[in-house]
């Protein structure tokens, strides 16, 4: 009876309807008929994402990428940010030519990226500001090609990411604009008008979708009913017509549906909920962890250190999500250097880990039982058995590691990733002893979190009846 | 039979239809129906007026108010105008942030053009760029409250001008714009879709009218097929259930209709035919000779001389038309000296002559058919009799003027406006000798067109058949 | 006995001080010495000349070219202007970067004033703010090379005015600077210390002699005593030794010398003393009353009309002065249409009335004494006798002139500058009566300022006693 | 016999000249009075400190510091970067206005300077462009209150650091400015004239001592003959009667006499000789490697990691010197995240080994005879007897270090700073074995550069004849 299952298997049966099946099908405008596609397989696999909030925000980048929002809700610090800085009368828009982009170098960007290990990357098309980064048809003078950059920043990102065989291009892109008169006006209609999708958010998501073929559609700002956005008109035109029907994922923001339907869930921002959730999910997070744009008035303490990073990674990763992690590059179209560094910390920490990352499905413990910061992940390895991943976020300072989930067979090795020599333990009644190796700190394999790989295990349940 | 009466007459038959008529009634979205409504009278008692060109081309200031055009057809000197003055890369959006507007003092503006002697004031709300002058709901973040002056141009001038009791408000708009993708689109399309007038250029016109009331509504920019526009049914609309219903009167460029249909004609730009009309027309022109918005490389030698604007002025009127004589404000909202002198100059004459413009009526001749740069208008008096004027542009030098169109009655009287003492004259076979008489300069009424009051001349038709 | 004398008399035989005389001797650096040296004949001669005031102050364009004094002194316009239009803290000198002058094409101005009949035109090299409108070794980075027009403006100029025979070039050149460091470090070391001018002031003088060679140098701003400047040494150089020596001209703000020392003296700004100066003096006087620099704050109401600016050009001339009539040109290099037509009108009425003008010399009367507003001029005719130009700026209305000034003799003839006919007068014991042709308004030789030349009228005292 | 002196033992007599003797004397202006001033206690003791190169060039950021003297020699990538992103005519003085600082918080950077562990802080307060950034009475609207940051940048970094017991404040000044016309002139000259040092340079050195009292002077620029500058004059000022005359210490930046004369050498920059100097020096270095000023158009890459910096910072303490390090704050008064990650680092590793550090000494040796990457530095312990600090920058992968130049006694103890337990060694002929003690990751001391702290050991010569 289901009622005795544990609590784990109940969460890893609903997996299932993340996996890839064979052939896709016709699907209807409604969520019953959208919510049957299966994910594409790269998704799972790919772990590990970029995401990228550049704008006319980035201009002032001051506060967050809600400045122009907070500022007109005439919050202090915007408010005399402007009165010291500018002229009276300065407007949000006033802002748009000063986003340069001079330094914008797709190719470069990209680099950062693939050596950051991330496995996909997804831009801002637009933002609740409503400046599209393409030269929108939908929206003349507000776009960054007749305004700031003068050039196509969606179009240019493609192109790079496309020369990397294991990059995939996602385009985030906001259904509601804040201060668009015909959104204000739909909205004092009560919404019973929809001005707004019809002459301009809707027309948006089709240009972006056969103009630049993205991977992933990652919608936001639709907090309203998703009738008023008829998303699953669009969901069904992507998922059975579209030129990426068959590669592209969607999240779940379209309208009042946020961790109900559509392709991953992402629920709220920092979503890292610390257990198995019952469908696909995605942990969307920034580095600097007061704005997701680039903002000038911080300082180091508010970015993420590299221990804190791979923390978030790994628990998600664990728990069935996938992270995408943000930098805001600056308005002349820069990662700076502090962004670049902690990628490249986590691309680094990614080549001795990545094993227990990329490709992996939850096990049947996330985290471990006796030991605290200690996640598991788990791999069908190609003699069919399963191989499990313990990755401890602290080195044991007394050298002895106990797993409490983990129970060792006859044939169970245990080894440290990155590094050369076999790990010993010790199954003992109360759990598997792990004798965490001295090893000199010039050649520990990382410097933060490490990875135990364990090998045939005894099984508690019969693996095969999942499909990963 | 028709074909005996002598072409003027002709003409003054067709004067009927532009003559206002008792009770307005329901009119169709069709031309005839539409062609069918008279003219609210104070248009033609108006007789002058002011048009205005301000925009987003008032910043670069160069070449006219089509700057954006010719750059984007790579003229030279706009191309090369850019290209010294600005950095690569430089767009036409990228110089609204500089239209500032700060010295835009509406009640100032209005001071200058009441003391022209103007009674109607026609402001372009939008021009061919899409730029619009008023917090529009369909131009977000390309309008004047938006982006640059953070004003609402149109209604400030609005309130300004009723001020005045005798100002009327009008208001100019582009139905199409240049670069506009959707405008583009429907292009693209054959005009066979519709996006740009039902998202874009008719909302506007609706915004405009029931928000700014104007008097006028001048259209423009619409060189394609009237269907395209569907003008008929907002012209339908604005006569049976606008507010302004009863006032409003339009031109007719609303499709490839010009001289064919709308309230007044205005065929082609600085409209000036020399004959008289079969319908009401408008001769619209600028005082800058080579352009309509504010340009700075120019000199003095493209103004008009008070000479010759007072020249168009008497052949306009004389021939039935009405005169809206252009100035360009700068991007920071002045009139510059050298069209107020112009304006006040045009005062200062109206002052003296304004009897023989105001509320008049063509006469049976237009020019003398002797005398060269001799005008006529006419005016009922309150007698019941026509009071005719005779207005020279070209001071007799020998002291005598030989009119060949009118013919004295023993009841004729003749003046000279402005000055006290009547004038000699002597009906001869060849004609009305009129002896100008030898004043000395400090004692001129006016240094430039001199008008002629003729009474009770001798009437050639039957004047009470025509209603004026 | 010399008290017998007419007032008039002693003033003319001052004029002799002012005479130009063969040879010029070697000048001591002290008044007495400098104030031997006769003044070159040309200036005398020119009678008209332009005065240009442009630099950063131009950009503001606000209140006049004391923007930066009257803003530091907390004036509420010039606080409210900044505070409305500018980011807190912008300082004068970020004006700088926007004295642009991409519209500045010399050659134009240049035949613009060779039409208004000018044959002087004078430029600020540097005004009290500083900056320095050419290279100067001693202004880094304060210069119109180093910032804003990147441009030798003074030598631009120089070499357009070269062109024309008939046009001297000058330099205006400010010997103080508000808010110089060293002046004020000067100042409060109660000029007991010299670091400014022996840094700044004097070595600019240096520079713009020998680089530009001026014909005049209009000095300014030296409110302080003269020693602390040094003058005379510079001036003794200037006479004895400069490139300029034969032909330079220079003015009385030297010091606290103003209307005692220098070859021609201006005593204040818009000088116009009304009657005969013992010496050679100067009027400048701006065509905006309200500003030297140009302004846009203003209207047509503060442009003096060209009736206006006849009636001063006649004073100074009857007078014994020069007129320097001010224009102040844009940022961007244009001269507005405004002044052109002054200047244009001015030019105008010097063709019919140059001869009573250039070249003259004050008459023993200046203005009539029965008449008002007519003024008298005289020149040595070739043939050895003295015509006397009578110019009355207001048109007799009922036809007569009676001057009192004026005797006629049996070979006197009376003619109107401009008109073909001989004039008829009668002399009469109340004085000369001229009848006043009545001329068509067509065929008047001009509008406002007429010129009656009398020959041969009677001599009251021995010219030849005079040299002029 | 002095020749049998191992070289070590040169150097260490040598050092006696920058140790501080008790009272100052009276200095004369020549080379050989100025070079007896023993050096300020403070400035050896305190052995790190922080370089700010912050200007105008901070704004284009691009290249280096050196951007105007490399666009105006017409290098490649400068040029075309105007040409890409300015607009014709575009000067360096025009980026004067967006030297803007307005996130400058001096409490703020003095924080993180602190946290650094740096003891001295050095900012330009004016580098070869001139403008000097504090309001000079000798840089009319060249300097930061006249444009740009309006405000006096030395002075508030002045006030914030003085509110550190443990920071001194210094700074740097350049003699010449490449552009500047007085300097061009003296060079026309062949630096026969000296317009420009008795004009700009010394007055600007006189004006920084006297109102912001330094601790450190840091002159620059001066590639000429120092008779040119007359530096041994400013000098014998500095030391007999400035306000800081017995606490400030000055480079050897005076004239020519780099690495010869001054309380310390530089040499030039980057200055690192890897051994002993007979005089007190100094290597300043950049973390950007390519740049002292911030620059945009560069990456991670060329920021300095930080085991490259504590490399750097032991060989030069090693070695005698003190170590400058340098960051380029932002136009807009940021540090970016990149340098705070870096001397939060820095900082973090000055807290365990900072004792191996401050204060200290150099050793008979600097390096280990056997041991490679092995630095060794001394300091007498209140006992009387020498602690030895020998610093391996690579951590033993075998857990062996063999010193070379230590010889252990009975009395000796080895520890490592910031770890409890003590270390065991053995004394071989060969050399001092050290047993590095095998530390779980987790409870390291520190991760770059570990400090073995060696007590009574051997001496090989009698140091009491050394004062230190």
């Amino acid at each position: 009876m289901i009622n005795h299952l544990p609590v784990y298997l109940v969460a890893l049966s609903a997996l299932v309807c993340w996996t890839p099946v064979i052939g896709s099908g016709h699907y209807e405008p409604n969520w019953d008929s959208l919510d049957k596609r299966p994910i594409p397989a790269w998704y799972d696999e790919a772990k590990f994402g970029i995401f990228i909030h550049w704008g006319v925000y980035s201009v002032p980048a001051f506060g967050s990428e809600w400045f122009w929002n907070k500022w007109e809700q005439k919050l202090k610090p915007y408010v005399n940010f402007m009165k010291r800085n500018y002229p009276p009368g300065f407007t949000y828009a006033d802002f748009a030519p000063h986003f340069t982009a001079e330094f914008y170098d797709p190719d470069h960007w990209v680099d950062i990226f693939e050596n950051s290990g991330a496995k996909y990357v997804v831009l801002t098309s637009k933002h609740h500001e409503g400046f599209t980064n393409w030269p929108s048809n939908v929206s003349f003078n507000w776009n960054s090609m007749d305004v700031g950059p003068k050039r196509d920043l969606v179009g240019e990102l493609a192109v790079a990411i496309r020369k990397k065989k294991d990059l995939h291009f996602g385009l985030y892109h906001s259904l509601f604009e804040w201060f668009n008169p015909l959104f204000l006006k739909d909205k004092a209609n009560h919404f019973q008008t929809r001005y707004f999708p019809v002459e301009k958010s809707i027309p948006e998501l089709y240009e972006l979708v056969t103009t630049y073929k993205p991977d992933v559609v990652w919608s936001d700002g639709a907090h309203t009913n998703w009738t008023y956005w008829k998303s699953p008109e669009f969901l069904a035109w992507l998922y059975n017509d579209s030129p990426v029907k068959d590669t592209v994922v969607t999240n779940d923001r379209w309208g009042d549906v946020m961790c109900k339907h559509g392709d991953f869930w992402t629920c709220h921002d920092r979503y890292n909920p610390g257990h198995l959730l019952p469908h696909k999910w995605e942990n969307c997070m920034p580095i600097d962890t007061g704005s997701w744009g680039f903002r000038r008035n911080t300082d180091l303490s508010s970015y993420l250190t590299i221990e804190e990073i791979i923390t978030i990674l790994v628990e998600t990763i664990s728990c069935g999500g996938n992270l995408l992690m943000n930098v805001g590059p600056t308005h002349d179209g820069r990662i700076i250097p502090i962004f670049e560094e902690r990628l490249w910390q986590v691309g680094r920490w990614l080549k001795v880990n990545g094993e227990a990352i990329y490709g992996t499905k939850p096990w049947t413990h996330q985290n471990d039982t006796l030991t605290k910061q200690l996640w598991y992940t788990s791999k069908k390895n190609s003699a069919g058995s399963v191989d499990v991943y313990a990755i401890t976020l602290a080195w044991p300072n007394k050298g002895l590691l106990r797993l409490g989930a983990a129970t060792a067979t006859a044939q169970t090795q245990v080894t440290l990733l990155g590094y050369p020599e076999p790990v010993n333990y010790k199954q003992e009644s109360s759990g598997l002893l792990i004798y965490a190796p001295l090893i000199p700190t010039s050649v520990m394999p990382c410097q933060w979190g490490w990875t135990f790989k364990l090998t045939n295990l005894k099984q508690k349940y019969p693996y095969q009846q999942f499909d990963f």
